[in-house]
């Protein structure tokens, strides 16, 4: 690589393959998150290391196991969180407020790892979270048994592949914020999530949000948002 | 136009632009129906001629006003439909059974167009309709205000457009048959009915067949050839 | 029409074509509003008639000036909003308190078809709006020249067009809920908004949530979910 | 993972991940099915073991040899059947009543792995299955010297990749109902079966239903809705 | 408009916003032909001009019946043909010979637009044409009935809509070239001919060749490649 | 509409409906063109009004005739381009200097719309232009003839639509930039442009650049960033 | 498997999985050429030795060099054609006529695998085969240098992926019928095959046709319809 | 293979399966260059010893390590470009003028892949290359601290993955010829980089233009084009 100038400037630090942001925290709310598909496992520590000098916390979404191991050898405090595919910089504090904050509802049992994705950020950043798993449109009942719990959240994410209608009966139902997650989840015309974002944004349910197909890190931060505000 | 062998063949009538299918009725248990986009006036009333001629049913589909005016000078007890764009030959008589066929059932006003031509097809062909209309899943208690009657039809046809989450629900309610009819109701990304249709293939409920896009009347023939053979 | 139980309902009324729902608000905060695209003007009006009856507030999107014309012989004290094609069943009352609630952004010109149906529907619920129109990137100081106002929101609507950036920018720069909506302003491969729909789902800014391609009254209904909880 | 609520709900077993719906068989009539894909094994056995704590039939579709080997460790009777990808708990029973059921017809070799899915599901539930495979319309001797034995099907169901024009053809020579179901068999345009399932949707026979792409499972349960309700 | 240079050049005649290719016949085997669409009368007169002082014959395709008005103020001998919306140079003479060249196959009557395209053009260069028109397959009778006929054609071009199923049909019944032509006919997933062109370019019969959608012209001069070269 | 800060802001002016930006000219090299579609006369007028007091020229694509009857009531020296649909401030003053700076070329006579606009748009920003029209390969003795002439311009910018072939052959041919414009010409498969585009964006020739369908306006944009800063 | 009727019938031999087509080689010309993808040696070998017993020619597409090697050691005079993926069951012919029949034509050398299918299946139906390959319009020098002698050609076969122009150069210099066949050669939009498929379909050259991507085998068959009737 | 002609021909030489292009370095600026992807490493050697012999510097692209250890064999000096996979023929003299000719800017980290496959292709043909990465939009402050650099270029290549609104913003803040690079990078809508695509060619900033998803060496060729011009 080529004449570049590196090292610290005003808000971020250069790397030459990464400039990492140091006062997105200050702008939007929260430290940067490494979003690990595509970096090598020496440009995520590199990155990390910054991060960590800078005194800020350190979040890997969609990592490997193999990563982990090299992560590890140089932060030895870091958790594999497998189901999520995360990497936290540090065991993650559960929050036991009695006041919940989040309902993260997913429509079936494959829709968990996106999910979790969603509920793991949240909790990183201080939230307090329900999990309501398999609670798809197929079968009501399982939904409307678990409707009192979630109707004292601040904050729905809803989850679902396939036809993706959990956030459409569940728009009907509630009055708060309600994100919806496609995901990536079932075959055919369904393949790679589009069958599901299309009917989330075209929801007969008024004031339904969407984030982009399996991006359940995104709902959690929009969910962080629009929590820190309140 | 050129040299083509008109008149009766073994089980049609060629007119050149048509060639009248006079056996359908016996392989497939309906007369032909016609369907009335892209054809002129001129070219629809000589088909009916024909069926008429051999003692069978008229049906127009997706027909207009201006069809309808030039059409009753030659049928004039041809009645015109509005709401489902259909012409029949004859008027309607409705069968009023104590047993209920088919249960149509639509997710919103704007879907009525397509509903009621199914309706229209079901009735023309003998069958008895319920009719359930503006019961989307975003207000939940008029679907389950209706559910008791659905359950006593022999088959149900389900329609909606935007998401298309109806059949969902209704799948995971019921044991019949349920076709699914999408509309093109919608804008944005679910315009042309997409969306609905790709959710209702996709959907997490079992057992849903499902038909093209604003095709009431493949709904009611696929419901006439269920309830023939029941 | 059929044999159809007309009147009222648990929770809703029953017009045959429509069962106006009448514990929406009770539900999830506001009132059913009519979508006026694909509906006959009688049918907006029987629809209004029940929802005043029921002393609750009329809001028609989507209609246009002929139905407003048949509309207020019925309705005196309606007005047409012509930029957001909006009939309201009263004049607004604009809020004038200090805080100001929502702020709206467009970036472009044509985009305030739009940007004004999530204002309207905004105020008509009672939020304040602030509006800044024409902040597109192509003139980052024109946006950069609103910040400071913009930064005293509780809820951003960044409303864009052809390639949809303006919410990307938005999101590095403010830490509040940021709701993206993308209109079908553009040609080519941006006809349709589906290139602005795709933009602001993958942006490289971190927890947008978007609704459907020209949903400004969507966009309003979520920043409303948001406002209430608060 | 965090605070769930788990063990026997109204209707449902709460297994963290998965919520086993143990009325779906009261409500439409089938016991749930697991759908292998996106599932592990040990999730696999544990939804398993509350159907079979309950009495109900356990079928997983969508499977591997890798899962079964660990899922008949802990049910031993189970079998596997390679061609669909198919556990079933017990052996299959084979009816050998006079009258046949459902017509389960292939347009190629290559779209047996999806016909067998079909025919081994209604088996399970069940339904005498005739096979007629390799009957595609390139060959239309094929076709037409199976179609007496055909038409004695209560239910006809038509799986075909590429182009897919078997339902159509069937379509106008039979008049019961007919299930489409497009493969992903095929390259180019054809690729993934949207070919197919746009040419079913858009058949110029009459009353033909489609369900998802590489679908059988789902064709079978339509076809087990019509013959239960006979 | 600007400094360009006009008049003769080896091999064509230039006229600013056309450049006539005077030696595509000798090239090609046809003269050039003019696409009347996006071109105004004027246009299409100068052009024609050219080709008539040339001493070669004038067909234009997709035009219609306004540019014809003032096109025959020019052209007194010309020829409007409405089905086909064609304006021939000069009335056309029909070829009696006793050998027929083209079968040109039609599936429904509203494919006869496209069909008739395609037959006008090969009259215009000298072709025979029969022509079978509604023959699609799901009254196969009727095919079947035209076969003999067909057989005895150099060439078929087989012109079809919705699902586009005839040319498989025929193409395993027969030895000949086949030219499909998809049409724009039908509604839904096959609206703008796309299903019925990807089922045509998927079929299971081989050896099929294609055209773009609702070009009869297009197949008419592939066929005339053909049987020039015979 | 409501509280909005109007008037003159550092580098721009505030109408409420846009916020004129009048330093683009220092910052980009060109001032900024008004883009006529979805912009009503009115909105056009106060725009060109902002421009024309700052001394900036004035330049309105896509826009019609109806509009510049209103337009040229306040600007009398406005003139009106028919064939590119636009309005110039002034008429055009053409630059005849030997030095030829762009070479536009046009695929065919219906691609001229959008050659115009880039034509015109490059002549009002002082640039010189040789037009090349009707040089698609179909006849490659056309454009091998201007081919002399193209080498001498410093820019080329190549108009197709269909499948956009024109821009390959050149490439192959030329070491000069070539800016390759898709139009939306063509039918079927064709419509919309995208075939085209495709095709340029594919191309075996190396250093293609494209812009998007119908964008003749950035073509001659981008040939003007070129040339500005040779 | 179950209850089927296996053995010989009219025109064809049913082996449960397949029913081979004895009788195509008089309908269509060919004899049924075995298409490998998706089908086990087990099952080509069974295919084949049907084929072999009614003293038929063998010939496998799209196969690999495992299959061969299980079917060799049945048929040991089969013969493995490795650029074109193809099986043959007696080593070719080749015929040297001084009459060459086809011209195949290749863009570029990733083109090669599927000209080579075509060039294979024509020859083993003893058709004469010129190669041009890495003929591309990016160096058009290299294509005129091969005119002369593609002149001769009955049938033209262009394959070219990416943006596929080449067959649009070529209708506009010869008169013979030209298959174009685009290959999934290419990235980005050209990915698939699409771009050179509908470059291909709206190519301003008159009277070309298409078969699928990557079907060299389609194109080859194509030219035997057209030589076989000569 | 069979009868074709090799050797060497005016300005190309035949090798069978490839016609090198020796006279493309004086038609269009720049020798052939390699496209790996697809080709065997005998026929990259074979391609490239042409080359050699004619005196040409050789560069191939998409390549990868196992043909780089084969090519070695052969060309010792040849050096592999890890993150670029590129071969180069020799080690790359890197030009150290004080003027800078390109600006590569990319938005992300993973980016720099298809960056360096520009950077590296500017750097072979002698162009000087200024790098900026990680400047995306999320965080603004890092872009404009490079911009001072950046205006200094004489072309800049902008690219981009996920939304792809790098270049839209530079549009607006620079006057230099801007080419658009999407990237495949991102997942769910943006997967393929089709929603970076579709927004650079929909740009509201004028005059950028845009070269296929990933193509880093196009990107690079067309600023040579424009540099060469200079």
């Amino acid at each position: 690589m080529s004449s570049k100038q590196r090292g610290s400037q005003p808000g971020f630090t250069d790397l030459g393959f990464a400039k990492v942001d140091l006062d997105r925290q200050q702008r939007c709310g929260n430290a940067e998150v490494i979003f690990g598909e595509g970096k090598t496992a020496q440009q995520i520590i590199s990155i990390s290391q910054v991060l960590h000098d800078a005194g800020q916390p350190i979040l890997v979404t969609r990592s490997n196991l193999e990563v982990y191991e090299e992560f590890k050898t140089r932060f030895p405090k870091a958790v594999w969180h497998e189901q999520s595919s995360i990497i936290t910089g540090q065991p993650l504090k559960l929050i036991k407020k009695k006041k919940i904050d989040i309902a993260i509802c997913a429509a079936g049992t494959t829709d968990l790892r996106v999910a979790e994705e969603a509920a793991l950020c949240a909790q990183f950043w201080g939230l307090n979270v329900q999990r309501h798993y398999d609670v798809g449109v197929a079968g009501l009942h399982r939904l409307l048994n678990s409707m009192d719990a979630i109707k004292t959240a601040r904050v729905v994410i809803a989850v679902a592949g396939m036809e993706g209608a959990l956030p459409s009966v569940m728009g009907g139902l509630l009055s708060q914020p309600i994100i919806a997650v496609p995901t990536s989840v079932g075959y055919g015309v369904g393949q790679g999530g589009q069958a599901a974002l299309h009917g989330m944004l075209t929801s007969c349910a008024s004031g339904l949000t969407v984030v982009n197909i399996d991006n359940g890190f995104g709902a959690a931060y929009a969910a962080f948002r629009i929590i820190k505000g309140s």
